[in-house]
């Protein structure tokens, strides 16, 4: 039996972030790419994506941190602890943003590390083990698939030169763009594997505000397979050509989006599945699609029934592509198995909350996070905090104050009980963290 | 019993056109706009348009036609008559195109009239009535949705300052780009009803090639009605937003596209229908989609099937907003009736191809042409030639040579049987210009 990691009874314990103070950098941040109705547009590696990357830096340097950036433009500010030959522990995530992004959907966990840091250089605590607060390139993907690609390098999933040959939705060379920005540093991927891994994010579902729970342990995160599907059939007049003489690819593409919802409802409930990007070739109302291109995104916490919707939506594709006499081509763009968390960090998160007196409930996240790339090296766990209505990666993204200033101390005082020197070493338990280190995706 | 109007049997008759020239004409012109595997993109009012515009007009100026541009952009070259006080003979078709266009469609209807003006200036051969050569503005609507918009506000369909005032799917206003570019006339609309109107152009589908058929003497055009459908729901993060909670406005279009195949089937033969245009908002794989656009085009000879599908699909639609817990909204952007040609004149082009020594079947039309809107105000018919595995709207769009040359020739000789003093004058049934007058779309 695992000894579990304790939060810290000394007079840390009345530590406490200042709350005004993150929402303050937080609602700087938001100004760097902000877009009409509260949110952002910070693409990967575009002008606002820089201009965000410089804000943070600063306020990194001002806060004395030592800044290291890696070959793959991942950022990672360490304080150093009282005893260097120890592994850091580390938080973090992303400020890159989808195209209609919420302002705290990973910049939260970016400056939640930064006000816990400042929280302990006020308080004039140091720490066994130096604590670092990192932001990784191209979380989401929107621009550069797959998403959580500069996690994934940094943990060795991907190698770097890949990951610079990544083409982008608007056809730009990844590595040219972090170049051109000025973000391709001289640190090698992958990257040191920190002690443990926390991230802090707001949930991005409905779950907790439904349930009335400020703070989510989480548990797992769902396995995500993306394919692109590419639909080639004969572009022709929309009035003289017979229905029966049609190889239409935008009725191909339609049905495969229709045939995603019976998958779904075939997998059952744990399954999710999207097609959020469909585009029509040459797009006219009175031609028939000559082409169309449409993309897939399913999600499960199983990754057999996750295999299976693959599976089923592959039958239902070759199906389609018969009957509508066109061609169909899928390729697959991003594929993660499910993740489970460490049992002990996800203790040490759920601990913590109870004592600094917040609700808490153990839950699995419906999105992926550069946390579940770090658990492939390391021992991780993630803090989720209310997301009003739910909504996420849209511009009316919003979570109270009071609910990210608590999110905030859950991770200020899991980070403190993970700096000391003993923190999961303690436990009869030492091949778990190898293990995790194995897992393949 | 009307009397027919019969093909000339003078000197006259043995005259033909130059096909050679024709073509020369044709390969220049499609030049403008050229785009990767030999078709053009010239959309209505953009740069390329006005190229296009200006190597025809100076043809015209070449052959000593008198040309009048009115103010929708329609251009109409006059050769005169010896009977200034009769009303011209006109044809004419458009010289603009869809995004990926074929270098024929329309542009032969337009420059095989500039071919019978030179067979008949060479032959030193005049007429009792002028022969007018028109190209009409924004035939396709691929930017300016309605199609035929120019024909129509010639014929008085539609009145100029709506028009003028019509926005393209690029946000233009149709009236400052026919500015910018230098076509907005002097000459009033609706234009003077000509006595008879001729259109010559490529079949658009795969019929006469099919039949081993050189000329289609056309007989009516179906019925067009385009809708855009634009649907509202809820942009969220696609791994987070449990299945019965979403909003999805993608999933909403894709059922529309699917119902639209099952409206089809639903009413019978004679329909068909197309979505050509879905656009998604914001359009990423990981973003379920809060808006999305789609166009439907229906077809049908027949007024009351056309009728009947768009009921159909509007009880779908409805449907597809209360499953997907979306608001949907349609709009007509054009509708027209199908139209019945003049027999006078159907009868004229089939017995003048069979003069000639060509096959000839009658037959509808499935593509909107600029003759249906003449057809409101003077007796009207089309010729049809061959397309090569009946592509249109296709870069490959393609007829031979042969099938090229036999269309013009039945213009020429069709004009100048319709360009007589007496012509559709000898019958009985002189109601029946003003009966096709009164029609109301």
């Amino acid at each position: 039996m695992a000894e579990p990691v304790r939060a810290r009874s000394d007079a840390a314990a009345e530590l406490r972030v200042d709350g005004a103070r993150l929402l303050d950098r937080l609602t700087d941040l938001a100004a760097v790419g902000a877009i009409d109705g509260g949110g952002v547009c910070r693409l990967a590696l575009t002008e606002h994506d820089r201009d965000a990357r410089e804000v943070v830096v600063a306020w990194m340097h001002d806060l004395g941190l030592d800044v290291h950036i890696d070959a793959i433009g991942n950022v990672i500010a360490t304080r150093g602890g009282r005893r260097p030959d120890l592994a850091p522990v580390m938080c973090g995530s992303h400020i890159d943003s989808v195209r209609t992004g919420g302002k705290y959907d990973g910049t939260f966990g970016v400056l939640a590390g930064l006000e816990v840091i400042e929280t302990l250089e006020r308080a004039g605590i140091s720490t066994d083990r130096a604590i670092a607060v990192a932001f990784f390139t191209d979380e989401e993907g929107a621009r550069f698939p797959p998403d959580m690609l500069g996690s994934l390098v940094y943990a060795g999933g991907l190698d770097v030169e890949t990951a610079l040959d990544t083409i982008g939705i608007d056809g730009a060379r990844l590595g040219d763009e972090l170049a051109r920005i000025g973000y391709g540093g001289p640190f090698p991927c992958p990257g040191p594997p920190p002690h443990a891994f926390v991230e802090v994010h707001v949930e991005q579902g409905p779950v907790l505000e439904a349930a009335g729970i400020t703070i989510g342990a989480v548990t797992s995160v769902q396995g995500i397979s993306w394919q692109e599907i590419s639909v080639t059939g004969q572009s022709n007049h929309a009035g003289t050509t017979p229905m029966s003489m049609r190889h239409d690819a935008g009725h191909a593409a339609a049905r495969i989006a229709v045939a995603v919802r019976e998958v779904i409802a075939a997998v059952g409930r744990h399954q999710v599945g999207t097609v959020g990007s469909l585009r029509l070739q040459p797009d006219l109302v009175n031609v028939v699609a000559g082409r169309a291109t449409l993309t897939v995104d399913l999600r499960n916490t199983d990754e057999a029934e996750l295999r299976r919707a693959e599976e089923l939506l592959a039958d239902a594709v070759a199906t389609i592509a018969s009957d509508e006499h066109v061609e169909i081509e899928s390729r697959s763009t991003a594929r993660f198995e499910p993740v489970e968390f460490d049992e002990r960090v996800i203790a040490l998160v759920d601990d913590t909350a109870r004592t600094l007196g917040y609700s808490v409930r153990r839950m699995p996240s419906g999105a992926g996070h550069d946390a579940q790339m770090l658990a492939r090296v390391c021992p991780t766990g993630m803090i989720f905090v209310p997301s009003h209505k739910g909504l996420s990666h849209n511009v009316a993204e919003h979570t109270d104050p009071a609910d990210l200033e608590a999110g905030a101390n859950v991770l200020l005082h899991t980070l403190l009980a993970l700096s000391t020197e003993s923190a999961l070493l303690d436990d009869a338990d030492r091949g778990a963290p190898a293990q995790i280190g194995e897992r393949e995706s």
